[in-house]
């Protein structure tokens, strides 16, 4: 008899008779002789709306109000979930953040997860019940209604998993799994079987939308294998799990690309030490998160420092920026939204040269100009003109992925 | 200074500029110099759209998920209300059910208040801030989510005003106070300037919607002086407070109609000692609330009894009844769910006799026939053919109001 936690997505539970057929799979699962914890998001569509009527009353909404308005998204859900659950005469009942001591820090938005309080829940689960958590939401130590950020119920359910100690965390959405790359983007993009932490945290964090990337860190930190799947089919989807031995015989996974990112340049900064701190000191305390950072060497003195941050924080970093531009005597601000962030992602990289000179090679003959450059131990990102992200993309994957540079393979049979 | 309660019904925050609009007279009452309290119900229309979803869900929503559910319209309206105060500049903080420890009996769907924790409400005001509570909703000793059942909020008011010793619990809605009648049946209906606790007692619990009788009934015990005054304007409401001597000279201060309710009839019942307690032993377990009950003694040891309950509860009802009729020895069981209930409502009633000759001397010159008949010190109901209903409150306004039976006046002057 194994734990399961299972999490349900928007579009899993997006209309009455998708939260039906949620019920059924979760009673199915319960059936089979598993203990089940269901962890939900809001229904599609709900977080915009009512993040719209925030907009609408406020040009900046108060950060904690926002998130006691946006928590009932999921307050919706899970009520509706446990509901289909008692008709099916399954024990379910839901739980909200403060109900199960989810414990954040105070971050209003984006809080993060401190401790979780699982003994109500496991004594339904000892009773034969199934308990409905509602992702996303947390209690602060005041008692203050949190967020955990866009896709926190990812996190919610791994750290539920991580909790209770769960044989599998499943997290349900409307793909079948994590793919080599976008199939909207690149229709030979093939579904993975399996597939590590580090690779996945790297295609997390590039922009591949499947899981949070805080999710596959709580994931990787308590080993929590992870079963990303349709709840759309019954189809075996993508393991994420800790690596073995095998998996570096496989150079690059995936590739992915991010439009979702901004680019601001610093020019001609005179270069003395504690400049990058005056920078960016501010901007962490904003709580913006920096992705890319490049200095260049340059003449007499003086630097160059570019940066990218997401969109969303894009004009307020811009804005902090401009306002010690002067201070630190920088000669201007430059910033340009139109780029794109594209990676190749692979555990084999660690032990295996030449994907980085393959990559600028492919890139090179189609015409396509890098702006910036980063590396860690199994990926490689660069930035690049927005319009040419998914050109890039599609030769990526056939000439790293498609054309066998891989010595093993880990794609699912199809 | 001031402790002011303010209560918003559904309408006052029906839309983004309506919420606006409390917010700007909660600040302006602030500004005045008073320590504010807000209770905020759902935004117009939201409690329907969440039950709607329920209905669409399941035939029998699980009792205790429908709370949680129907919940978040307050947790919606409250954030938005409180965020709507800090773009004025108040420093103001949402409070939800478990947030206040509002407790109270684990009835989920018409849950009973038992105790508030004002103490973090109290922090606030004394540091100039508002509290804006939601109404509606509490939480039951093991913290799960209870509502107060339809109207709860003007309830949540009331006991807030109560526990914080609030020098005034002001109930804004979307008429300017109470009135004689529902002026959309008789457009000669007058506003009253003031009302007793009882008399207010007795219109809610007879239809008039302005106020949930539970909420007078707390006001009433606790000695809260209760404005109830439109939102769309700044002109004086209705008093509802403790009688004086002058009240008495009134006979007559409202007319009231319900249409809500139905009756069912145990036709020949062998009359037994234990016969009312096997039929609503179950029907009070059961919760529902019975109104009227009549027994007619009739020929050879057998009886008629005759009861009202609310529309919503008669199905229930009636299953439970037809359960018992056999058991008893009933002859049959008939029911009719066309009924009205028409009352007057008056002080000056205990002291003058003449009310009741003269009320069913009114509604036999219309031809109307009354089917049951209740009185009590201060009202008498009558229940009738539903298609009555408006004629009958419209004669009896006429003849017991403007008329001037009455001797005395407590009519605003207009």
């Amino acid at each position: 008899m194994a734990l399961v936690v299972q999490k349900y997505g928007g579009t899993s539970v997006g209309s009455i008779d998708r939260i039906k057929a949620v019920a059924r799979r979760v009673a199915a699962t319960r059936a089979a002789g598993n203990r089940v914890i269901v962890v939900v998001s809001a229904m599609a569509g709900e977080t915009n709306r009512l993040l719209q009527l925030a907009g609408d009353l406020s040009a900046q909404p108060d950060a904690r109000e926002a998130d006691v308005l946006v928590a009932t998204g999921e307050q919706v859900a899970v009520a509706l979930v446990a509901m289909a659950l008692v008709d099916l005469g399954v024990p379910a009942r839901s739980f909200l953040g403060h109900q199960i001591r989810m414990s954040t820090d105070g971050v209003f938005g984006r809080a993060r997860i401190k401790s979780i309080d699982a003994s109500s829940m496991l004594h339904l689960l000892n009773d034969g019940g199934v308990a409905v958590v509602a992702g996303f939401q947390g209690v602060d130590e005041k008692m203050n209604i949190t967020t955990l950020g866009r896709g926190g119920s990812d996190t919610s359910a791994v750290a539920m998993a991580a909790a209770v100690k769960a044989d599998v965390c499943e997290i349900y959405t409307d793909v079948t799994g994590v793919f080599t790359t976008d199939p909207r983007i690149c229709p030979d993009a093939r579904k993975l079987a399996r597939i590590s932490f580090d690779e996945m945290l790297e295609l997390a964090s590039l922009g591949a939308k499947v899981l949070q990337i805080r999710s596959v860190e709580f994931a990787k930190r308590y080993g929590v294998p992870v079963h990303v799947r349709s709840s759309f089919s019954d189809e075996e989807g993508t393991w994420v799990v800790p690596e073995d031995r095998n998996m570096e015989d496989v150079l690059v996974s995936g590739v992915a690309s991010d439009l979702n990112e901004a680019k601001i340049t610093l020019q001609r900064v005179p270069d003395r030490p504690g400049l990058a701190t005056k920078i960016f000191t501010p901007i962490a305390n904003a709580h913006i998160v920096v992705d890319m950072i490049i200095q260049n060497a340059s003449e007499e003195g003086f630097t160059d420092l570019t940066f990218t941050v997401q969109r969303a924080d894009y004009q307020k970093a811009l804005s902090m920026v401009k306002a010690v531009a002067g201070e630190i005597g920088a000669r201007g601000v430059t910033s340009d939204t139109s780029v794109a962030k594209v990676s190749v992602v692979g555990l084999g990289m660690r032990s295996h040269a030449g994907v980085a000179a393959r990559m600028f090679e492919v890139l090179a003959r189609e015409g396509i100009n890098i702006q910036m450059i980063s590396t860690s131990e199994i990926k490689i990102s660069v930035v690049i003109d927005a319009k040419y992200a998914e050109l890039a993309v599609r030769v990526l994957h056939q000439a790293l992925i498609e054309e066998g540079i891989n010595e093993g393979a880990r794609e699912a049979t199809t």
